[in-house]
């Protein structure tokens, strides 16, 4: 479940049920040409594969993990206590609090152990894979001029919306 | 830190930040002689620690493990992650938004692995080590005994109660 | 209703339209061969047996209490009152705040009477029967197999789960 | 705790700790010479005197029942559970949560036993008193006309406000 | 717009798509045969008529108004500023809100001029029908008897609902 | 309680306790030569008054109406029910919510009768007052002058800040 | 995209999508014969856009902008950052969390850049032409006939409501 | 106001008094000697200053920029706006809602321009310094063995934690 060359981001959710929402940040990778892997890892139901997966990520090349998650989302912030790579919080909706939860259960880590948090659902999913997109650009300049030419196409299709006024 | 009997309850926290509030669980466990340990087991700082705390719970003799947390709260949730001993949450209040953050971050466990939460700060303490007690008297008739009088008890110093009418 | 054997595990709730989301508790009880009662018991419309039933609960043998209600949901927090048997409390979504109101009307309760609570909805009801039934097995290596065999097989479902990448 | 009359409003209170808060019901029905009682009643550490309380208020002439309460603030929805009297729910502020607790878990009583609920706090204590007051005064020309002069009363020191401009 | 007798409760509401929610307090007031009219008054397209009606409403013979609004829900706290009659608030669901803001708008109201507030939507509607009943049944034995009655039918349809285990 | 020249600009607020809030609008007036007058009006107290103050608003030269509210805030939307002068409300901070209360009661105001909404507390009474400024400034060249020279001096106010890094 | 005469409002908006809520600002400046004009504007992706928009606002005769933005709403607040022509915010319903965040960011803006914010959704649109309406109405006797027209009418459909009892 | 070296991290803020939370990003930088900068620049007061600072970070070297910000907190995300350079935000506390309304302006950014976003105040603000300097960590070795070692520091000084049983 990646893309040939060797994974730079990682992409991991607490449950296929994330997909819909996390499949947003697989698209912007594969746009971009990044390599990745995207797997299930549930905190909750896989908490050894969990730790394994983070405690390996550096030396197994990873530069970004994106981690989604819903109610009490804990995957982002436990993969962070056991790695430096750097992680990407996602917030999936949940059912009755509509996210609310996931984003406070992500964002509100305590001091010493990051986690860079991201909007609610499709948009957040997205912006996640953008900034880890971002990152990687800041030492590669192919992928910062494709990250411009990114922005530049959405101002564009942003300038060329109309309103039936 | 523990009474001189095998604990039977098990009273962990983030940090001894968390003390002032968890000190409501401990010193019920006292008031009922409950054999107990205490100690600090961050989920973010020392998740290898926590996890081997989790694994080994059952083996040591643990009945119960009450989990308090601020915040992004994950211990209790990954402590019920690695066994099956009744973990008991009790949200520490955090200081910006005085515990709805580790209120949702603790209740809101997807199905599957559980964790019992109790209110806000110092009378969640209280109630969860109250709760474990009740637990441990559905099979210890003295204990039982000694919960009916705590109740008794504490009826009459409500009905003593009188207003400066 | 409930199965042949006497209960050790009493689930009630407000309404019949709770049954949707509490049956999600029966089923877990179920699966495991817990034995259990399920019924109606109304706090508001059916205050005196609900006391009674709280009362008797003891007696009758049984072990814990799960209940579920929405909105003003005072059903868990009543029965905590009247019987020393733990009660663990599921928040049964509300039609307009979807089961903020529920959660906190039965977590935020007062020191020295305890409920468990657990997540908003479906999940909540599962993981109150799954941790009643943790409780049991503390004392029950029966039990407590068959716990470590539920984890096992739903940390096998997650590893399982695959990705349309 | 009662002036001399007969009460014909009821005023009761979880805990001691209320009475900051709900002095000031009791402080408006003295203003209007309601006869009056107040005591602590607890929902959750004295059901049955609650219920004995709610049971009996009828046959005791009470018209009215101010009920306070914090947090999972059952009082004035259990109150409501036992008798036809109209029960007046004040939410208290609790530690954490400010009252949001109190307040959700007091108005979101299920169709078909009401508890009319006022403000947070001092403003709703009063309120609830006032409010029971105008109910007799619906009733009662004197005191209907003691209500209104209170109004007048309330404008007139409203219009009398002076600003530092 | 009022069955044929003088009529003691008013009710009002700020739109007729409030109707939805608002006549879960007529059908009420109909079963028990309680004299009510029922009108659209809005605070803020018909302020001199909300005043106008809630002036000479005691006058007219009213003894409680039932007042639903959404969202900045004015209407019952502007009729009490202006009557002695005591008012009955309804929160209305707001379109995105769900009545969080009604919910507030109509309880948070200053000492001196109270409403009191009920549940969110039908709920809410019918049971400030049933405080208004109750009200009115404090000097009316028969309407007491018929308030008891439907008590104990509530109470037995709750005592025969029956669950699919 | 207004300077010399015939006021453009109303400050009203519902009690004399609103003044450490609504004061900087009022500085605010003043430092641009504004002319203004400052008063209390309350909605629920003095509704007769301010009803009167509404309606005449228009033809007494009033241009704009600043109005401080906290809790059940009806009075910037009551006077905006009986204007077409444009109305500018201010959230005052409340006892327990913290002016959240106040901001949606405000805010929330239906289609038809609207209320200009600005910051909960000082800020956004400050703000009310720049808002009312630059709607003089549109047809006030010398009042945009001063106005473009606030921001400006505010820039390099900015500007100055530095840290003790 | 604007009406003949020389637009005295403009409308603009974060994206094409935001078109549903908004038009009905544009409905309402079309009723009045107010001339304005209306176009995408973001504040993300066409950041220099914006400001260009804002800065010219005042010599190209704006008196008022109205502008509509959802979730992390900046686009209201940061055109007031760049121009002293009033600007009117609508929080457009985000998918989550349905404006609340859209609310608070556009309302909560610091003391000195003002940002006069409305109800979230469609009433808040219509509102803030109205409002602005209402400010040019403060200068042009004919527009506020139209607008004292308009209310009355308003009255006159909110009087004229039945309702089915 | 910054290191000698050329700086890799700008760190920015609305105004001095955000010092308070945004020097423990300063600390952070300074304990592991990232070269960085500091200043006050505001969105709102100084919306020039800030694009200016945006549009030429990437050019002037810095790799990522720390925005803190409290209430409408627009800081971040213009930043991003204007940059492909990496933007973590930290949202500071605002007097009435405690950083909610800054959290949610941060965070919730639309799909397109990321703004990685930390806890509220104190704690996010160092955890912002730490996930940029995890970043840069990526591609520096020696950085990482730092990070790694400020990890393991952390973890030896929970482990000596101790609580007074």
């Amino acid at each position: 479940m990646s893309n040939t060359a060797k994974p730079l981001v990682g992409v991991v959710m607490g449950s296929s049920s994330d997909w819909d929402v996390m499949q947003n940040a697989v698209a912007m990778l594969k746009d971009f040409g990044v390599a990745f892997e995207a797997r299930v890892v549930s905190a909750h139901r896989m908490a050894d594969d969990m730790f394994e997966y983070a405690a390996t990520a550096r030396e197994r090349g990873l530069r970004a993990i994106i981690a989604g998650a819903g109610g009490a989302a804990h995957l982002p912030g436990m993969i962070a206590a056991k790695t430096i790579v750097p992680v990407f919080g996602v917030p999936v909706p949940s059912r009755y609090l509509r996210g609310e939860d996931s984003l406070l259960s992500i964002v509100q880590m305590p001091k010493g152990v990051p986690v860079a948090t991201f909007a609610i659902g499709e948009a957040g999913a997205a912006n996640a894979a953008l900034h880890a997109i971002a990152t990687l650009a800041t030492t590669d300049d192919a992928l910062a001029a494709a990250l411009e030419a990114f922005r530049a196409k959405q101002t564009e299709a942003a300038r060329a919306m109309t309103l039936p006024v």
